[in-house]
Order: C-alpha cells, then structure tokens, then sequence
C-alpha cells in the first residue's frame, strides 16, 4: 500500500515519434500521465539524431519517474510507418526518413540498455483507446486515424492484431474505387487517395471548380488549402465545405462497410485531426453505414470519436510497455 | 499403446449440413476420415426433419466409432448462414430455410444430450484447411470458398476468427465497386455479385452479347449457362470463357488487395467449386495483386488452391470438436 493508502500502479514510459515533434510521457496502468514532454524535432534525416532523441526521452522520463517513486514496467515506442514484427524494422516511413530501414528495436534495445516495445503509431493509439479510450470494454474494434495520411489499427480479440509480417491495419489502403486514381502505395483507387488530407482537399478544388457553390474558401489561395479550412467553414455553415465533408464521409463509409463485413467489430473509433470535422462528417459516415450494411446480420456499428487526442500514440505505447502480451 | 503400437487418437464426429446433403463423418486427430456418408437432403424447409437428419447422423458415427473401439471427442456441426455465437442461431440461410432462425445450438444439445459445436460452413472449411490442408503451418490466413455465393473464414492468430456477435469473414461483401449493383444483403458493389456464380455468368452473357469473341458457349441456352461451363470451356481454348475468368480473377484480386491490405495473412487459401476453374483463373488473380500490392511492405502473397475439397466443411466440424478452443 502506497502512503495514499492505495495500491501502488506501474507505469510504462511512452514515446511517440511523429514527422515533426517527439512526445513522451509516463504512463500509469490507471491511465493517468506524468511528466508529458513534447519536444520538436529539428532533423527527421538523420538515424543517429532521432535515436539520440528517443533515448534522451526515455532516461529522462526514467530520471523523473525515480524521483516520483514510481516503479517502471519498460519503455514502448511509437512511430509511423510499416513496422516489420520479426525485425523491428521501419519500412517506409517518408515522415521520418532518418527511421527508414533501420534496424530501429535492436538500436534502441542498444542504447537503453534493456527491451523496448515497438509499435506503428496508429496501432499504439489503438492500444491506447482500447486501455484507456473509445475502446475501452471492446474486444474487437477497429481505429482510424485521419490526417495527412489514413491510419489504422486493429484491436481483435482484446489484442492489437498486426498479421503476418506487421503490416496489417492499413484501413487507408482498401480500395474503395476498383479504377480510382494511382495511390504511392502501388494500387489503385485507396480510400486514403478520397479521405486522407489531399484527397479531401482535392474534392474542395473539384468543388469550387464547378462554381455551382458559393463558399468563402474560394478567397483562399488554392495551394493553401487544409482539411482544416473546410473544417472550420464546414461548422460555420459553409454548404460547399459541407459538401466536401459529406463526400469524405461517404468514401470512409464505404470502407467501412468492407470493414465491418469481414471483421465484425463491435465499433470504430476515429480519430486524428481531420475526425476533428465532427458532426458534418460522422453524420455521413453513419448514414452511408445505414443504407449499406448487411440486412442480414442487422447490427449497426457504432462509429464513434476517439478520446485520447494528440496523446493516443504515446500512451498506447506506454500500454504496450505495461502490457507486452497485448501488443 | 494401441495393437497397432501407436499412441492411440482421439475422433471428432464432424458433421456439414448443405443445402441439397448431408454429409458426416470421423475426423481424427491426424486428418484421417472414417465412416464416411453423404445422404441427399429431400426437404429443407423444415426444422423437425433437418433436426432428425443431424442428429441422425451424429448417432450413425458416433455407433461406428464404438465398433471401431474410437474414442469420441465430440459432435462438430457447420451449415451456411450467417450463425450468432452468443445464441447459436442461424440467420438468413437461403438454402435452408429451415434452419433460419432456429435456436440450433440449443436443439441439437437437447436432441444429442451433449454439448455440441457450431460453425458456418465455410469457417468451418477454413478451420479443416488449417489443421489439414493447404492452411497448414499458417497463422494467418485467409480462406474463400466460391459457390453460388462466396463465402469466407479466417484464421488469425491460429484460431478462427469470428468477430464480436460471429458474423466476420463475409469475404463475399467486400465492397469492389462503389456504385455497383444492388447486392441481396443490401449493400452495392459487393464481390459476390461479380465473382459468384450468378456474376459469372452475367459476364459471359455479356461477352457473348457482345459478339467479339465466337465461342462454343453460344450454343447453350442462355438460362443454362453455369460456371462449369465457363471453366470447362476455357481448359479446352476458348477465348470468350477464358476472358470471364480473367475478368472474375479481377475482381477477386482487387478484394484480395483490400483483405492483404487489412489483414496481412500468410496466403489465400481458394475453395469451392469454381476454383476448379484453376489457372486461368489464379493467374488473373495473381497477376491483379501484382499490379497492385502495396509496394512498401514489398511481399507478394500466395494465393493457393483449397486441399480438402468438399469434405473440408465436414473435416472442419470434426477438427472443431476436437480442438473447441480453435473454434
């Protein structure tokens, strides 16, 4: 018994390492943060800088978790790209050049002198919701991130189920349109080419294009438009960025329903900057989700906001050092 | 010991109720089947009889396995539908009428007064390809059974996966065509009504609309036209059915993109009679995942023909009776 007069928590050290900035943080099992850190990252090119970081993040959440008297499970790190379960490689991973094929778990487990616990970062924010979340209480549900790119991850059977290699949740890469337009990824038609940030933006150029529509994004200089703009005009009543958010919501619907057909899962939870859209953008997912799926089964999928913001990856990767078995 | 100097094994009673037979047998723990028998189904829209049928046969083999001095594990029974876990209820099961809706699960135990385990037919199947046939050895896999409709099961993480209420695995609803037809389970573009039977034939009747290609098909009434047909016609040369088999191997190969993409699974294990089509049918398929697989992860997926034939429903009941915590 702690002198609070409750039972002592472990706590896992987490570090997200994203395009532009590292986070890091001690993770309780209860779901509590301490000693969060965000820091920016100036150079994404370099291996031996990022490393540097995310050892400097670790020792230094370590250094304060001793001087808070907590007991450390082990450290997780997070960040995007394919992450290859044997190897503990990053495969493509074009945010973070520097992390790109390298031998990342074996380097860290190095510099740290002990394990690390690896994950993709949206597979870590799926631990995290499942933990701590929109997750919470399911044992099977899908995460979505959206933003520059679409994410996921997949909680299955109360565990992040990551395939044969590592490289399974790519809910960005169903194809949602069997002759769309060439994705990087080397297929076709992707709904991350619909709903991911350039996608969204590029249906807001079609838009203002046609001129059927008047809207006040058509005073922004085109190349700089965001999913942020239309957001933002979109809760402002602007019925153009309404439009873009209802297409959006369509193409994410209609992977869904994929989803749903082959997984079964007791919810989705989305969640990234663009999910910040809310209503426009739910409402169109839910009603493409209503007129679509299987009668047969009658069970609607609740599609529902993530709850763990912009900390998700980091305290998913503090679960996945809590609780190795479920990663 | 057993006379024979062999660790003796133990036997499920597998049992697969389709809808024009009923086929039942023992399944031992190496794969071998004894006591084999098919019998024609008169009527299937009634419970009472359907019942009688199962139960019949669950009796037949577990009497045969006495006299062969076999020790009996269990009953394993799988039948098409989509088939809830938490009841054991069979729902929409077209082709047998007289299971929908049933409380299954809890009439066969009555009848059978003993526990009895329930699978759809074709997660079934995937479970026998897994513990016997092309899915051995895998971990993750995905199997697609293509009939009149196409049915699907997946093994992850060596277990079948059902999902939360035990309606996964609809490999068939895959969405491949956003504003394609209409499909009965009330979505549209679903890969069943390209590469099911019925799509199939729709294809050839196009093609033969067309008049580009002569084929032998031409002289068949229209209305009589089946995929055997098709596949038979393209083993022998011709042109027109091989183009239906490369246009339905399309189709399958863009879902199989979304499953690989979602699912990362070790291969693609494809059953069912249309698979019979064979090469001009898996090279289609091959060939569209080629073009397309995402290139970061850069690993190709094989796409292998089924080992168990039309017993593999009957020989996944057993393996389920065997080993239920697989199920």
């Amino acid at each position: 018994m702690s002198i609070m007069g409750r039972q002592p928590i472990r706590w896992g050290i987490g570090i997200d390492v994203g395009g532009s900035s590292i986070k890091s943080g001690l993770v309780g099992e209860d779901g509590t943060v301490e000693a969060f850190a965000q820091h920016r990252l100036e150079r994404v090119d370099e291996a031996g800088l990022l490393l540097n970081a995310i050892s400097g993040e670790a020792t230094r959440a370590r250094q304060q978790a001793e001087a808070l008297g907590f007991e450390v499970a082990g450290v997780g790190v997070c960040a995007p790209g394919s992450l290859e379960t044997a190897t503990g490689i990053i495969h493509k991973a074009p945010n973070l050049p520097g992390l790109d094929r390298l031998p990342l778990r074996d380097r860290l487990t190095e510099a740290l002198a002990g394990p690390i616990h690896l994950a993709n970062d949206v597979n870590a924010a799926a631990l995290g919701e499942s933990c701590f979340g929109a997750g919470q209480g399911h044992r099977h549900f899908a995460m979505v991130a959206l933003g520059t790119g679409i994410g996921g991850g997949l909680i299955l059977d109360g565990r992040l189920y990551t395939g044969a290699a590592g490289f399974a949740a790519e809910i960005g890469h169903i194809v949602v349109d069997p002759d769309g337009p060439a994705c990087p990824c080397g297929n076709v038609g992707c709904l991350e080419r619909y709903a991911g940030a350039a996608g969204i933006v590029e249906t807001a150029r079609r838009l203002l294009a046609d001129g059927d529509i008047e809207s006040p994004l058509a005073a922004l200089p085109e190349d700089r438009l965001t999913p942020e703009h239309i957001s933002e005009a979109a809760a402002a009543g602007d019925a153009l960025s309404r439009q873009v958010l209802a297409e959006t919501g369509r193409w994410l619907g209609i992977a869904f329903i994929t989803l749903i057909n082959l997984l079964d899962p007791e919810c989705i939870v989305l969640g990234g900057g663009v999910a910040q859209a809310g209503a426009p953008l739910f409402d169109a997912i839910r009603s493409t989700l209503e007129g679509r799926t299987m009668s047969s089964t009658a069970r609607s999928v609740p599609v529902v906001a993530a709850r763990l913001g912009t900390q998700a990856g980091m305290v998913g990767a503090g679960a996945l050092a809590l609780w190795p078995e479920r990663g």
